[in-house]
């Protein structure tokens, strides 16, 4: 009975047009081209390398996509298990009518590939992959120098990504860029301030809709343009002036690495960098996404953008002077581990400036999805939790992903919400309609 | 044919008359008056705040019952899906009649106030609500220099909450309070041992069954008065003698903030006092009930008490000398953030004197009490283990709270110990019985 | 139905034949005499001084084996609802014909004395238990001066356990046992390091598959003879000499407790045997078993290995540097507390060298397993984990063991797999295989 009055719930889930609010679509060449863009999704690459084929057989330079795809198939053995491999299975019977009794093997990927390659080339694909996602409109991850041009902002929603800003603001290349990219100066604190500026007056006269971030574990702001010790300002300009002069000189003297100027300036930089954005968000009247929890590049061996992992020792408690302080900025929040998310949960319950947001990346898994949802739902206001976002390089991925998110949240609402409480049916279509497009809508004013 | 089973066992549960070891009651006024007690309760003041509704709208001095339940339903959407919510909807329903299809709205909360009203000043209310919620006792959260006079303590039994000697004892009035409950100065070790003293005669002559206090994540005991390192006990006294004739001096001189004495001496007196409290709970028989994990005032701008938050970044190994010491005092545990339930499973089956207490505040939720249940049911040695305590501050929530747990219990009974271990029911209903009640009366000498 | 399901896939796991990847078997008493053997086991004998027994009463001095059974039986009361209690009776009606309606009380535990006593003095007895366990190999866990004669080591398959090689050098009588073992001096780095070589030839000589290590939370390998700052080994290698010539002089002085050397040397000792284990492994291909997480000694009073317990902060990325430097090293992982499972699915996910194994010690309850068993099986490639190994120190106990994990494992399979992803039983049957049996096989050469 159960599993009918799940497939229920799914079916009337799945009728919902969708906002993806986090993505790394690339708005000029947003579906893909050949399986090799699918199969060619980190997620795939990280894991037939985890299970043992050389990176340097994937990654090969000038490696033809099709031959890429021969050869990762022919290892993807040890992945069958795996949910990203039934992503893969989901995304080719949907969208390419891959038999649904068959598995992707040595003798019928080449047909696979022929065939999705022609349909890909089809005029009208991106959309007809976006109507098969249900998608409206998806957010991007835009570089803080991304011209912002050429594609229907309405539909891929420029965010404004600021990692290079808050982490690698010593490195010279990051700060031509932010110089070229603002046509301005960045030799002080106050210029610093005036550049920053201009990029949010730039992301948001396109529509931005979020300022977003990725945060290490030991991460705890110094927020030092405002708040309680705004008596501190001066002194705290005037150490960014001499990082940002140290800084210079190494530029100037040909020493461009961050090496020459890793004695704290950094530190200081990124704590002043941090400070700004936020203190922008307020003024712009961005929500700003803070994805907590990344250590980068800690398998250096690793393919690309399979080298990170984390450290689950982290606590929100690192953020109470962040959410004390800006009580006008909205920060949706990602955990990247499953036991933070309490924590995120009990956050967002007290403080009203935090939301719950989404599943991100390593709790990216079914039971993990599982279990965090469900606190949530029992115990944050239903205003106050964005269920999901996809996450994806590819739109073809929008597809098996949010269907696995409905699948799930399907299975909360019928055991947790039908069974144990009582609900009706329409009562929880209508809490998980808030919490898959309601409140991405309502939070980040899209739609 | 689970659910049936369900259900089954929970009438069997449901019929087991209990004793709440952990509440904060007000003997003088258990019950409600109206419903702006009911609404009152930090769970819907902070979650309404949290959701977007101002603290001065929710706070406002001199704010009429009625207006307030007013203003608060008004704003209560947003909590429809949470857990708390559904306490307040089966409360209304068990206890005024509210009709079963009905939500509370702007159209129906004035009729619920009223008749509700009229309820809860009949006489003999407060009986039939111990009647509906099938109370025997309950514990109290009594401050240090409460009197205890003017109620039954076997009814409303007395419990010494120690917060405020142990991490406020800096503070003046404190130490003014703690003069005038014990009639004594407290001037140095000696004698703040002395008045400590006292407080634990009077206490256990009105009938108290449990020393308690709340902790702060970081805070592991350094015990001094006894233990291994005795010897030392001099030493330490001296140390606190200097501390106390600092605070002494700053109170003469008018300074009576803790800010004054704050290097060092606040701590040093409060590694001494919770060491007094334990061995004052080895000479009375007292079990020392330790809630492990809360960060005070961390949301400063909160409503009342709800301002609290946590870093779950907590072990029990930080106990580990305090569990050595005193094999003769009981310690039954709580644990604020379920990921420290383990840690709790694991000392309860190994310490003698370590008992697994309850499920505390923001782990105070379904899919975390289902959890963390569980573990305990299939690992911690049943004597051992406190199924519930409801921490209301009225009677009305023991009601739909003992229910909540009730229901879990009876879904774990039925799961995993009927179904997946071929239990009778009849033996899991002992089990249940005795983690509900049979574990009160003997770790508490209660009942 | 799902219920069907489950049993249906249990029974079809349960016909395979298993290797055991870790125990503490004595291949010379591998199955027990008499029922003290059985109930003597520290998960008995902990819970009951936990629930209240005397640890003097449990291990007296030279108390006769039927006398201890009948001490304990009288106190297993509060064990009930325990899955330990669980496995006994198991075991009882499995191996014994204990009436699968009875429980074990003082009324009938010498009948089962007895009666157990008799099949265990039957010849063949060993035999039958493997045949009921359907073992074809056990892996040990051998001292590094274990002779490893007399036994069938295809059968009882050594492994090199290394804790006191690195945490108890400093001990003079261990590093006497090292010189014995080794026929060699240990005076300095050099010396130390062949002396270690030529364990690793005596063990892999007699077909050793693994080396073994448990390691405390705060455990964070310092990498001293290979990896990148191979340039500072001869700095490294001076600090040894000084370290062990140290030791030496405590030894000859007649001081020989580990205090007089408790000056840093023995870490130093102990970060440098750690890495000469890596490098070994490397040479003598040898799979690391890594056992991360234990605090020995926390309980100074419990009974025999009842005295342990952990912290469970810690993180994998401690070992960071340990899996980017030591890529040919296979490190089969087992985690202590289930919070740190989220970061072995993902350390698996992304390292190639790193393997998820087995469900440990306090991990090891059916509902830790249930939950740390679904996060591997949907995230982890399948040829990177190994489902189980029994830990037991007596066969008989490898009966119920293994049947509990092959239960949660048909459970997990059927919900997640079968219903959730639409698999066929087969399949799921062959991903149970792999996990159970072929991943041993292939990992550790064995079978």
């Amino acid at each position: 009975m159960n599993d009918l009055l799940r497939t229920r719930l799914f079916h009337e889930l799945d009728s919902i047009r969708l906002i993806d609010p986090h993505t790394h679509i690339e708005p000029h060449a947003a579906a893909s081209k050949t399986l090799a863009d699918i199969l060619g999704y980190h997620y795939y690459t990280e894991l037939i390398h985890s299970a043992g084929m050389p990176r340097e057989e994937i990654e090969e330079a000038g490696l033809d996509p099709k031959e890429k795809v021969r050869r990762l198939v022919e290892r993807i053995d040890p992945l069958r298990n795996t949910f990203q491999y039934a992503w893969l299975m989901e995304l080719a019977r949907t969208l390419f009518d891959f038999p649904a009794d068959e598995e992707l093997t040595n003798g019928n990927w080449e047909a696979l590939y022929d065939s999705s390659a022609r349909r890909m080339a089809e005029p009208g694909w991106e959309q007809r992959v976006l109507e098969a996602a249900k998608l409206d409109a998806v957010f991007l991850t835009n570089q803080f120098d991304d011209p912002l041009e050429g594609f229907d902002t309405t539909r891929y929603v420029p965010c404004l990504r600021t990692d290079d800003l808050v982490f690698h603001l010593a490195n010279a290349e990051v700060r031509q860029r932010l110089e070229r990219s603002t046509n301005s100066e960045v030799s002080d604190a106050a210029s610093l301030r005036t550049a920053v500026g201009k990029l949010f007056e730039r992301f948001t006269s396109k529509g931005a809709r979020a300022c977003a971030i990725s945060l290490p574990p030991d991460f705890s702001p110094v927020l030092s343009p405002i708040g309680p010790k705004r008596s501190e300002f001066r002194e705290i300009a005037n150490k960014v002036d001499s990082a940002l002069a140290v800084m210079q000189r190494g530029l100037e003297s040909g020493d461009t690495t961050e090496q020459h100027v890793y004695d704290g300036y950094p530190r200081v930089i990124s704590h002043f960098v941090f400070s700004l954005l936020v203190e922008f968000c307020a003024e712009f009247r961005l929500p700003f996404d803070l994805m907590i929890g990344v250590n980068r590049n800690v398998y250096e061996n690793g393919v690309h953008q399979g080298q990170d992992l984390y450290d689950s020792r982290v606590s929100l408690i690192q953020y109470r002077d962040l959410f004390n302080f800006y009580p006008d900025v909205t920060f949706p929040i990602s955990v990247l581990a499953s036991v933070t998310n309490q924590e995120l949960v009990s956050y967002a319950w007290i403080f009203p400036n935090v939301v719950a947001n989404g599943h991100w990346w390593y709790s990216h898994t079914p039971s993990f999805i599982e279990r965090d949802a469900s606190a949530r739902l029992e115990a944050v206001p239903q205003t106050k939790q964005i269920g999901y976002y996809s996450d994806v390089y590819k739109l073809e991925f929008a597809v098996p992903k949010w269907a696995m998110y409905k699948r799930i949240l399907a299975k909360i609402l019928a055991e947790q919400f039908v069974v144990d409480r009582g609900w009706s049916e329409e009562r929880a279509v209508e809490l998980g309609r808030m919490v898959l497009r309601g409140n991405v809508e309502r939070i980040f004013g899209a739609g």
